[in-house]
C-alpha cells in the first residue's frame, strides 16, 4: 500500500524523531527537498557531515569548538576571573546574544536529577571545581534555569564552592521585560517583590 | 558576538529554510543533533545522500522511483486503463493512503497559473495527452485541489481530452468526514447540496 520508496521512508522516519518535528512535518520537508533534489538535499547532507567532522567540545568549558579550546576561552578580551555556569551550549548562546557577560563559561551538560539518576559525576561539576581551584577564579555566576532541578544544581554547586573563598552569585529573578503582571505566576511576583529596588 | 561556529551556523541557516522550520526550531534541532554528534547527525546525512543518489522520477507517471519506471506503473495488479491526475507526489501518497484508487497515476508537477506564468508546457500535460492517445486509457480521474488554480487546470485538461473519446471524471465535492456543518464554508455546503443523494 505504501508507495514511498525505502530510502525516502527511512529519511522521513529519521527526521520525524527530531525535536519539534513529527511524521507529517517530516514528510513535508522531504517532499520539498526531493523537488529540488540535486540542490539542497546534498548541500544539507554536506553541511551535516562538516559539522559532525569538525565540531568537538572545548576541553576547558565544554562549548562547541573547531579547535581543542573554544574562541571564548582563548579570547584575551574576556575576563578569565569570572565563570558563568550554564546547563547547555544553547544557554551559552542565549547569554552571548544578550551580551551581558564578558567573562568565560562552564557548561555542565545537564542538571542534577534524582529521578534520572544524574549525580555530580555525570555532569562537568568536578571539572568546574578544579577550574576554580587552579585558575584564580574570583566569581562564579550560576545561570541555571529557575526550575527545581536547576535550583537544586545551583544549591549543590554553591555549597561545594563556599569553602573555597570564591564569590558565588546567581541571575536575578523578577518580572521579565515586557511581562504583564496579571499573566505572571505567583512565584515570579514573590521573587520580584523580594528583590525590589528603590526607584 | 555570535559564538556559534561557522559550520554550525551554516547548517542552522540551511535547515531554517525548510518548510515549517525557522531560525529557532532549526537551532533547536541542530543542538539536539550535536549532543549525539557521532550518531544521528551522520546517519541523517547518509540517509539524505542515499535519497539524492537513488531517487529519480518515473518516466511514465512522474512518481519518485528507484528504477526508470515506478512500482505503480509496473504493477500488473493495477488497471492500466484508468489514470488519476494529481498535482504532486504528495497527492499520490495521500491517494494511496486512502487506498480508494486501483489504477495508475499521472503527476502534473504543478498547476496552471497565469500569475506565475505556468502554462501547459511547463507541466506534464503534453505527456498526459500522449499517454491517453497511445495507451488505450478509458477513464481519466482529475484529483486536483478545489482551488482556483486547481479547477482551472482541471478545466483545461478536460477540454483537451473531450475530443479524444475518453471518460473524464473528477473527485466528488461535499462535506468532509467528521465535518461540522456550522464550521464549513458556503462553497462546500453549496457543492454538497448540488451533489446530494437519496438516503
Amino acid at each position: 500500500m505504501n508507495q514511498e520508496l525505502k530510502p525516502i521512508r527511512n529519511l522521513i522516519d529519521q527526521l520525524a524523531r527530531l525535536p519539534g518535528l513529527g511524521p507529517v512535518s517530516s514528510r513535508r520537508i522531504v517532499l520539498d527537498l526531493l523537488k529540488s533534489r540535486n540542490g539542497r538535499m546534498s548541500e544539507i547532507a554536506t553541511a551535516m557531515q562538516n559539522v559532525a567532522a569538525s565540531v568537538k567540545n572545548c576541553s576547558i568549558c565544554g562549548n562547541f569548538s573547531a579547535d581543542d579550546i573554544c574562541p571564548i576561552c582563548v579570547s584575551a578580551e574576556r575576563s578569565s576571573h569570572e565563570i558563568c555556569v550554564v546547563q547547555d551550549v544553547s544557554d551559552l548562546w542565549a547569554m552571548e546574544r544578550a551580551g551581558a557577560f564578558k567573562g568565560r563559561y562552564h557548561i555542565l551538560g545537564g542538571l542534577l536529577s534524582m529521578l534520572d539518576h544524574i549525580g555530580p559525576e555525570e555532569l562537568r561539576i568536578p571539572a568546574l571545581l578544579q577550574r576554580v581551584a587552579e585558575d584564580g577564579i574570583e566569581e562564579v555566576v550560576l545561570a541555571l534555569s529557575a526550575t527545581v532541578d536547576g535550583q537544586t544544581t545551583a544549591h549543590y554547586i554553591a555549597g561545594q564552592l563556599s569553602a573555597r573563598g570564591v564569590r558565588v552569585t546567581q541571575l536575578g529573578q523578577g518580572v521579565p521585560m515586557g511581562g504583564e503582571l496579571d499573566l505572571l505566576d505567583g512565584g515570579t511576583i514573590t521573587a520580584a517583590m523580594i528583590s525590589r529596588r528603590p526607584y
